[in-house]
């Protein structure tokens, strides 16, 4: 298994500590949330950025999520994914201009894959609303997936994961408190999700993309529950 | 499994921060160090001190490791230990007094388990040297099996488990990094113990005893590294 860092979960630190701190617990991939890496930025400064990251042994896979309402969104959006290199946008764009996404993408070389954020998005709550809505795209059009949210709609991540893993391109991967509009993130494995049950999902389904942890509590100290997190998962995986 | 922390972990933080850095990361039994349970407090505050951690809703259950060089400081460490209200310590009685330490276990009904400290240790540096000098007393006295230290003099802790396993009354569980004197403690799996294999073989042991986790480095910042470790032992018992 690949394992990455939402940059969300260290919103409250800068880039330099956000990469130390990545590493310090064992996590090789990064996509970055604009509090690490500003929209504003110029070209020059964004790639700089990026060269830091990597330069600190990290892949940069992924940025977002980015919002896109509107065409010139979706033209800054993968400026900005190119200029930071990497491969993936992890992004949210209004379902009307899924077909100047679709150019993009092919243009840039760039995948995008849509993010389900749950019972307060519109368009994309789940998978299934992702799925409808791009199954007759380019096929680097696809599904980050994330199980707290779609556990907080009612749904099982092992079950949307094996229906939809052909579309699959990123794995938030996150266990909540509860399978409600209420529920929150809590360190893997200490909530309603049967983490080692997705795991199997995932490996058997032969996903070969990265599974990034986000973990949204605890912003200005979240370092004990992320590395008990990583721990976990890590655990998990070598005796499975 | 039954998870622990050896105090020594976090011996630069108070008795306060101690228990809610274990609470924190969802370790449920401990073993005080001294300087978290100092030897010369008088028995009230060593009762008093042991509710705190009781209350803390902590099970206290070892005290350790406790030097005894005579049959003074064998009294001493049974009546400390009686007070702290431990049914274990973890202890170095030498060995021309283990008659007393023997006399003191029945005495007390508080089991003693000698814990091997590998190279630097004239008389306990593995297992088997333990179990040579204790195996004629009452069972109550026994081993806490430190692998890391195991691991330091060349030995498999798979196999030396197997070996006493009807003598170890408690683990240090840990990883080091080389098989030498050199050997330091690193996170859980990131060393040269095979821990998936030592959890393993602790299960078919039936060993209902507490496995405490002991990280030695990082003494003033080592949440993250104990974290993950906590995380990868129950990751992999999760699913073994």
């Amino acid at each position: 298994m690949k394992w990455g860092l939402a940059s969300y979960t260290l919103r409250e630190f800068n880039l330099e500590e956000t990469i130390s701190m990545t590493k310090r617990i064992g996590i090789d991939n990064i996509s970055l949330k604009s509090m690490h890496l500003p929209y504003d930025l110029d070209s020059e400064e964004i790639k700089r950025r990026a060269q830091t990251v990597r330069d600190g042994d990290l892949n940069f896979y992924g940025v977002g999520v980015i919002y896109m309402g509107s065409k010139e969104e979706v033209d800054q959006g993968f400026n900005y994914g190119q200029d930071a290199g990497v491969d993936t946008i992890i992004g949210a764009p209004n379902p009307e201009i899924l077909e100047i996404a679709e150019d993009r993408v092919k243009e840039y070389d760039i995948k995008l894959a849509i993010h389900n954020h749950g019972p307060e998005s519109e368009n994309y709550s789940g998978a299934k609303e992702i799925y409808e809505k791009i199954e007759g795209f380019d096929e680097k059009i696809g599904i980050c997936l994330d199980i707290g949210h779609i556990k907080r709609i009612g749904r099982d991540p092992s079950k949307v994961m094996k229906k939809y893993s052909n579309r699959v391109l990123d794995i938030h991967i996150k266990d909540v408190s509860e399978a409600t509009e209420e529920g929150y993130t809590v360190p893997i494995n200490q909530g309603v999700i049967d983490i080692p049950g997705f795991l199997k999902t995932v490996q058997n389904c032969n996903y070969n993309g990265i599974l990034s942890i986000e973990f949204e509590e605890k912003s200005e100290d979240p370092m004990p529950e992320i590395a008990e997190s990583i721990g976990f998962l890590k655990g998990a995986t070598e005796v499975m």
